[in-house]
């Protein structure tokens, strides 16, 4: 039987762990957590991991459940030696308004010509192009649908854009033209004056944002050729695709919040491209505050002996 | 008795009067619009007015409405030979939709750090500041909540804002905590951490974005000091005044639609601020092919003898 004086194994890289420290000793003193497993291997049941160090969670023979401390996953996977136990991921309203802000965000400031007025601003031009596109008249496709596709699919259809989405099976969002599966994705495509990605990292869409997709767009939308935002993850894209797609003028703009090595490197052409919009994955950073009483919450409720929720599929990777 | 006969004056100045014509040939071409009443001024029955030349409008004996072709109806009472006939403006679906993106577009593009990460950008700098306000944390005051105010305050809700409103009168809106006449400003200010007005206007309310307003604002909003969007009228705002309360941090960030002068003169200062945002009187261009259909049918419903709708209160001028 586990119990409150079971620790808690805190497996963070690239994130100073703090944090993570405090919010737990706010919101559960009662709970021990650890930064290494060195002593005591035998005490830890659980085990909160943001890009863990290989190997770090192999050897604690009394684990029960791994915690990702974001909604995706692929940060776990990197490494080979996972016990064989339940990964929960992060989902959380606060996570999922803020990537829906993003993407709201990013889908206005194309639609609404933000990289044009800046430019002009630059140079005290004022030149209003009456001719702008309503929102019913732009269609915003959405890569992935799921927890964060749906909710962004949601806020853009209260604006007024028609939304089309696409997932691996086929999935059902009220007023939203749902595409699935690799035959769904030609159909998307064809459509998208906005194509926005939130999918997880996974062998399968490992490069997906590449030529190959691009090349399968329409080039005559009410914006010129289709925008791409990718708020899901790095390795989703092709850098060099991306910069080529925007030299031939397949795609006429893109925002990207995630990169193939973050921090993007100096020497990227994509910062200072005229047609790049770049934030430094801050798409929806998860705010320990908001997250830890939900973790808490969920190892309770373990206790208690009910089922986890959003457990991951260790078979798709996410 | 009026008739599809009768003739519609078309009193547009800085825009061209083609499209109006064109839409009009498309949609009605029974109805003869003329761009002068220099002959036949007793056959003028309507007149389509923006920013018509002073005195135009006199001496149509048998004018019997007067269609504004925007929301805002300032342009018209520039005149003071204006005759006592209803005069009718627009309130459109197209219209309101537009302005709602452009108030999200922009409420998030200060929340997101647009400004900063732009500015990151442009030195290459990788910087995300985790500790960002939730939009729960963030009040949205809204200044004017009309037909434009109303719709942009439930997108905002949607997204999870806080949101107040000011108004003349009383107004109740879902969700929404409302404040109005001038003793409600006050408490409306000290809520505010980014204020967005869309207030027609009027004798009552030129110049009202002035140090006397912005010096009741709080200082310690989340997002530090609040920002101000305008995208009402540009007589609304003192421009040195503006620019004064950045340089003191009483505003931490501005974005301005709409101009004491159109086009922003080279010389304003507001134009190379780098925390100002300018687009050049772009917020909900009216679009002719969404507009003419709702004058006609207007006029249509007029003929039958059935009220006007949207007709403007002449003392209040809006
Ligand atoms: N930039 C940031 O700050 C940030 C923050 C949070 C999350 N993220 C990223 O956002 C991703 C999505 O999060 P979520 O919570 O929405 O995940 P989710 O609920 O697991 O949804 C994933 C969606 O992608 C679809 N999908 C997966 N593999 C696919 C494939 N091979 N072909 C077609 N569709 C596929 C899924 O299809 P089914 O519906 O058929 O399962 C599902 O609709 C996360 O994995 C993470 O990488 C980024
Ligand atoms: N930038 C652009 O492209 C653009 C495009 C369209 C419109 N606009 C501007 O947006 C304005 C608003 O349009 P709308 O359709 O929402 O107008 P509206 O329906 O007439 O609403 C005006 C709002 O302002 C309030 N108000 C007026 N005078 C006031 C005062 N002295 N004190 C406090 N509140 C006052 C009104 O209060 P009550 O509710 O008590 O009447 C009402 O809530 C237009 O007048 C126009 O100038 C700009």
């Amino acid at each position: 039987m586990t119990g409150t004086s079971d620790t808690i194994f805190l497996a963070v890289t690239g994130w100073d762990p703090e944090v993570w420290l405090s919010e737990f000793a706010k919101n559960a003193p009662q709970r021990k957590l650890v930064l290494n497993t060195d002593t005591d291997k035998e005490k830890v049941r659980y085990a909160l991991v943001w890009k863990q160090r290989p190997g770090s969670l192999a050897d604690l023979p009394n684990l029960k459940v791994i915690f990702s401390l974001g909604a995706g996953v692929d940060h776990v996977f990197h490494d080979d030696k996972i016990p064989d136990v339940p990964i929960v991921r992060i989902v959380s309203p606060d996570l999922t308004m803020r990537m829906t802000e993003y993407v709201v965000w990013q889908v206005l400031d194309h639609h609404r010509l933000g990289l044009r007025y800046r430019q002009q601003q630059a140079g005290k031009v004022w030149h209003e192009d009456r001719r702008q596109p309503a929102a019913h008249e732009v269609n915003v496709g959405i890569l992935g649908m799921g927890v964060l596709g749906r909710d962004a699919a949601l806020k853009l259809r209260n604006l007024g854009f028609k939304v089309s989405g696409w997932s691996r099976r086929p999935q059902t969002v009220e007023g939203v033209i749902s595409h699935s599966g690799n035959d769904g994705l030609r159909d998307f495509l064809k459509d998208a004056d906005i194509v926005v990605s939130l999918l997880p990292l996974t062998p399968d869409t490992r490069g997906i944002l590449s030529m190959n997709l691009f090349a399968q767009m329409k080039t005559d939308g009410p914006l010129g050729a289709p925008v791409l935002i990718n708020a899901g993850r790095g390795g989703l894209q092709n850098e060099a695709d991306i910069l080529a797609a925007l030299e031939r003028g397949m795609l006429s703009a893109v925002t990207l919040d995630v990169f193939n090595k973050e921090p993007l490197p100096k020497d990227s052409a994509l910062w200072t491209h005229p047609q790049v919009i770049i934030t430094p994955h801050a798409a929806a950073s998860s705010s320990p505050s908001a997250l830890v009483p939900e973790i808490i919450a969920q190892i309770e409720s373990y206790e208690r002996g009910e089922p986890l929720k959003n457990i991951v599929d260790r078979e798709a990777q996410y």
